[in-house]
């Protein structure tokens, strides 16, 4: 199964395809959707959500996993942030396949094993679980990439939890 | 030419669409689009995204207007609204057609006079520039349709202003 990893955003929004091979977890593909700041936003979001549904349907990934953004200090940037996330969670829903979130901190705990990790450490650990021989860059793939890892590796747990309560996760 | 409001919302999406007949302005159709909160986010996003591509393909509007939202207190709900705004727009897009946003302050100072009007003073005003028995209900259609008719008054003056610039607006 792919698990498709996006870092929401505007400007650039990162994307990393991951898929376990034996009892390794494999990079498929990664990249960054850019929309130029000149564009008026309702095409730059029309546009990046073209782009993550040709992504979808591409690679026909099993689940989709969005990193759950919050306010930030910039308002201007958070707004972008949130509405680039609204477009990924609405393409992501439309393949109907499993859409998740995650917090960042909640992918650096699971990577990194504490929530605090500094990026230049998300992309180490992202290249260590990959077995990739340089760190992803830029960070928005290597975020991506490591979204679509902790999905991956957080499976097993997940699927035990929704065993043994009876419940789908 | 139809041009569609959009009061974006996760929970309740208001929209309204104006024309001009003759000197008038008048209101073709209005309703709420709602997304059940039982049901998982992405859902309601590609939902939403659903519903208003259908509307836009209904009503083929010439032009689309949603309301610029900003940060408000609550920060769960105004990241939801943004979200919301985000799919709006790039559904909007999707259409090729124009695609406008005003604040709700922009909204009351072009209909009411000032943009500190309160939700039952622009109720009535939008009432009363479209020529309804009664002000529309509930809130969010009526913001809906004062978007649009916020913009077809608008757009004398802003064509005018393009002409003089020699720039196409």
């Amino acid at each position: 199964m792919f698990v498709l990893g996006i870092d929401p955003g505007l400007s650039r929004c990162g994307y990393g395809v991951v898929t376990r091979r034996g009892d390794r977890l494999v990079a498929v593909a990664g990249g960054v959707v850019t929309t130029p700041p000149e564009m008026p936003l309702p095409d730059r979001l029309h546009t990046l959500s073209d782009e993550l549904r040709a992504l979808v349907d591409e690679f026909s990934p099993g689940a989709v996993v969005v990193e759950r953004v919050f306010f930030q200090m910039n308002a201007r940037t958070a707004m972008a942030t949130g509405q680039a996330a609204g477009v990924a969670l609405a393409a992501a829903a439309a393949s109907g396949c499993e859409v998740a979130q995650y917090t960042a901190n909640e992918v650096k705990q699971a990577l990194v094993g504490f929530g605090g990790a500094t990026k230049e450490q998300v992309q180490r650990m992202v290249a260590s679980v990959l077995g990739l021989v340089e760190p992803p860059r830029p960070p928005d793939v290597a975020d991506a990439l490591a979204l679509a890892a902790c999905h991956l590796t957080g499976q097993p747990l997940r699927r035990a939890v929704a065993a043994s309560s009876g419940g789908a996760q």
